[in-house]
């Protein structure tokens, strides 16, 4: 298992009520992908979203947000934390 | 206090010990700046750096990075969070 940050454009004006149901669709169908989805983060005014997820492969996280309907913009492992 | 997510770019080959070294150098001068940093994702292939952190405005980031020698590329207020 990875750990992936990927990254979504223009969603300006995204509220915090359309960030969670997101991050529940998410939820909803990322067990099929072996993916789990941990935070996300979202800045209304640039319309940039972050999520944190871990899973097998960029592309399993990429189906995941794809079948629930929000396609990520940029994935990208990152093997480092602190 | 608002919460932000700050990148860096060009950062290819970062290792562990060099995510930690830089996060410690923040940690080291960040209260004086009403800054604390959370967390980091480093992806070493593409260069990418996220720094979570919480603080009174993106210039106090900005300062506590600048002083610790890795001024952030980009930095977005991220006041919705899952």
């Amino acid at each position: 298992m990875t750990r992936f940050m990927d990254v979504h454009h223009n969603m300006q004006g995204i509220t915090a009520d359309q960030l969670l149901e997101a991050h529940r669709a998410d939820l909803a169908v990322e067990g099929e992908e072996g993916v789990h989805f941990e935070r996300a983060w979202a800045d209304p005014e640039s319309g940039t979203v972050y999520c944190l997820s871990e899973g097998p492969s960029a592309e399993a996280v990429q189906r995941v947000h794809e079948r629930s309907g929000h396609k990520a913009d940029e994935i990208h492992a990152v093997p480092l934390a602190v």
